[in-house]
C-alpha cells in the first residue's frame, strides 16, 4: 500500500490550509504560479481592487484550452459542528474534509498536476494551455473573472475553450458536466410596517405578519417547468430579518434577500412582474431593489464537450450527463467571449455545507480526466 | 397670577433633574424618604443586588394603603431630537418636559405632596399609609418590586389597597384607571431546516420557506375573545432572523421571538398546546423556550376602585373607565399578596418618546384626586 500522498492530494491539502474565506486568496494563487511557472507558463497576476486574480498561458498559437477556477472558498459556518477543523485538511476513510475540497481546492489541484504531466509528455502540444484563477467567486463577482475578462477581450486574447473546475458531479466523479447554467435573479425586499409596543397592537402594523402569507405564497409558487436544457426555476429567500432585539416592541420593517436561479423559459422581466404582482396583491407597502447576477447560457455540443465526453468515457467508462443545473459559476462571464464552457469537477453533495470533503480516489480520476481532455484537443 | 412653581411641580422638577436610567436610582429614593420621613414614615431603603428599593410606612395597623412606583425611566433616544435637554425639566405653554415626566416622576411627586397635605390635616388617620418605590421597573425586573413582596410576605406585613402611579389616562387625567393587567408570555421559537446552496435547493430546506406558513396561521389565530375585564389575547411575532448573510446560501435555522398578551379566558398552559400543537401540524422541527413574563391580574370593584372612582369623581367631576388593557406593570407583582392593585397616573400620550411631556395642571390635579383618594379610605 502506497502511504506517500499523491501530488493531486498535496496541492489540494496545500491550498486547504489556506484560510482563503471570499474574497481572500491567502496565497493559493502564489503557490499556483510557481507550479505554473515551472512548466513554462508565462503568469501574470491581476489584481482588481480587493481581489486577486491570475493569467496564466503557455503557448502564444490557437486553440487555447484555458482552465478556470477560484480560490476563495464559502465561510465555514459553526466551526464546532466541524468533525475536523475546516483549514485543517483531514483524510478519514477515503475522504479529504476541509473547507473547499469539493469547491473547488480539490479542482484546482487536479488541474496543476493534470497539466504538469500532460506538459511534461508533450512539452510541444499544439495550441495554448491557459488558467483564469480567481480569488471572487463565492462574494460579489465584481472584481474577479468578470474583469480578467474585459481585459482579455481588450487585448483581442481568445479563448476557445474553457474547463471549469466547479463540482459538477452528482454521484461518482464525471457522471455530470455542465454545459450551461441558469440565470441568477437577486432582490433586496423591504416591507414596511409600523414601530409599536407589542401590548398596543392595534396602534401598530407588524410587518412580520404582513409578509408571512406573501413569503408562504413565493415560496409554494411554480414559476415555470423548464425545457429541453434547462431545470425548472428555483425561488429561494435566503436571508430575513426583523426586529429591534426588545421582545415589547413591534418593529418597523422586515428586510428578505430572494433569488431566482431562472431558467431561458423566464425572463428577468416576467419574474420582476411576478413578485410585484403578487406583493400588491397582498397589499404591501415594499421596496424591491433587484441585481441581475447573471443571465443563462449555454455550450451547445462541439469540440470541447466532445473532447471532455471521450476523455471522461476513457477514464472512467462512463457516459457523462450534460446539464445545466445548479448554481451561477463564473462559466457566465467566459462564455461572453464566445468560449465554449464545460464545467466539471468532483461530486457536489456536500459544498457549502458543514464537513465538506471530496473523495480522495476522486481527485485521481479527475486528475486523470484533464490530462485526457489535454490529449484530445491539443495532441 | 402666580409664578411661585407649586410643591407638585418643583418635586417633579427635582426628580427629573437626576438622570435615573434604568436600574440607577441617582438619588431620587433619597430625596423621598426624607419627605416622607419629615411627616412620620418609618423609611427602609432594600437594595437587592444592583437596584435600589424604597419601602415605608406611617402608622401600624391596617387597612394599609400603600403607593408604589418606579424611579428608574427609560434611556432617552437620540438626546439631539429633544426640543429641550431630557434631564433638565422645563415648562414651556403649561406642559413640563422630561424624561420621567410622565413615567413616572410626576405620579411619584404628586403622591408625596399628596400624603404631606393628608398627613398635616390628618395626623391620626386611620389604618397605615405605605410606599412601595423600585428602580427597576423599566428593566428586567428581577431585583425591585417582585423581591420587596417577597420580603413583605416572609415577614407577614399585609398590604390592602395599592394605588401605583403609572400613566393610565389616555386624554385626561383620571378618565382611565387600571384594575388589572394581562398576562405576559414570551417564546423564543427555534425552526431547524437544513443548509445548503440556494441553487441545489432539493439538497436543502429552506427554514424560513418551511415556517411562512406556520408564522401566518400564528398571525392570523384568534386565540379568544377576552370577557367583561379583558381585552381578547393578543400575539406577536417581535423578532424573526434567519440567513448567514450571503445571498446563496440557504440557511440552517430560523429564529422568531413572540409574545401573548393574555386575558383570563387563556391559561399559559393552552396557549403553549395550541402553539405547539400548530407547529407540529405544519411538521417542522422546532424547539420552543417559553418564559412567563406575568400572569394575568384583575382588582375587582371594592374598597379601593370605589375610593378612587369616588375620588375622580370628586376632584374632576369625570366619571373613570377601568380597563386592563396595555402593557404589563409591577402591579402584577402586588397583586400576589391579595391586595387590590389599581393603576392612576397622568396622560400617557409621550411616555418612552422624545419629548416626553406632562401637562402642569394635571400635576396638580393628581395630587388632588391621589389626597381625596386617601380621605376616602384612611379617615
Amino acid at each position: 500500500m502506497n502511504t506517500t500522498p499523491s501530488a493531486t492530494l498535496a496541492l489540494a491539502c496545500d491550498l486547504i490550509a489556506r484560510e482563503s474565506i471570499t474574497p481572500a486568496d491567502a496565497g493559493c494563487q502564489q503557490l499556483m504560479a510557481e507550479r505554473l511557472a515551472a512548466c513554462g507558463f508565462r503568469v501574470e497576476p491581476m489584481r482588481f481592487g480587493e481581489v486577486d486574480n491570475l493569467w496564466a498561458r503557455r503557448g502564444s498559437e490557437g486553440p487555447v484550452l484555458c482552465f478556470a477556477g477560484h480560490t476563495d472558498v464559502v465561510p465555514t459556518g459553526a466551526e464546532a459542528q466541524w468533525s475536523s477543523p475546516p483549514f485543517h485538511p483531514t483524510v478519514r476513510d477515503g475522504m479529504l474534509y476541509g473547507r473547499g475540497a469539493a469547491d473547488m481546492k480539490g479542482s484546482l489541484a487536479a488541474m496543476v498536476v493534470a497539466v504538469e504531466r500532460f506538459v511534461s509528455e508533450h512539452p510541444d502540444h499544439r495550441g495554448s494551455i491557459a488558467f483564469l484563477i480567481t480569488s471572487d467567486e463565492e462574494g460579489p463577482a465584481t472584481d474577479g473573472t468578470v474583469k480578467v475578462v474585459q481585459t482579455l477581450i481588450e487585448r483581442n486574447e481568445k479563448v476557445d475553450w474553457c474547463l471549469v473546475g466547479e463540482p459538477s458531479s452528482t454521484d461518482l466523479v464525471g457522471d455530470t458536466v455542465k454545459n450551461g447554467r441558469r440565470g441568477s435573479l437577486n432582490a433586496r425586499l423591504l416591507i414596511r410596517g409600523l414601530q409599536g409596543h407589542v401590548a398596543y397592537p392595534h396602534l401598530a402594523r407588524n410587518p412580520i405578519h404582513l409578509a408571512a402569507p406573501a413569503l408562504a405564497e413565493l415560496a409554494a409558487e411554480v414559476w415555470d417547468q423548464g425545457n429541453a436544457f434547462f431545470p425548472p426555476t428555483s425561488f429561494q429567500i435566503s436571508n430575513i430579518h426583523s426586529g429591534t432585539g426588545a421582545t415589547n416592541v413591534v418593529p418597523g420593517e422586515l428586510e428578505a434577500l430572494i433569488n431566482f436561479r431562472f431558467s431561458t423559459e423566464s425572463t428577468v422581466e416576467g419574474l420582476q412582474e411576478r413578485v410585484r404582482s403578487l406583493l400588491d396583491r397582498h397589499g404591501l407597502d415594499y421596496e424591491l431593489e433587484w441585481n441581475l447576477s447573471g443571465l443563462p447560457f449555454l455550450t451547445e455540443p462541439g469540440d470541447l464537450l466532445d473532447g471532455v465526453r471521450a476523455a471522461i468515457r476513457e477514464v472512467t467508462g462512463r457516459e457523462t450527463r450534460p446539464s445545466t443545473s445548479g448554481g451561477t459559476s463564473d462559466g457566465r462571464f467566459i462564455a461572453t467571449m464566445g468560449t465554449q464552457v464545460v464545467e466539471l469537477g468532483p461530486v457536489n453533495a456536500t459544498i457549502h455545507q458543514v464537513d465538506e470533503h471530496v473523495s480522495v480516489a476522486d481527485l485521481e480520476t479527475l486528475t486523470d480526466i484533464y490530462h485526457a481532455t489535454l490529449r484530445w484537443l491539443l495532441t
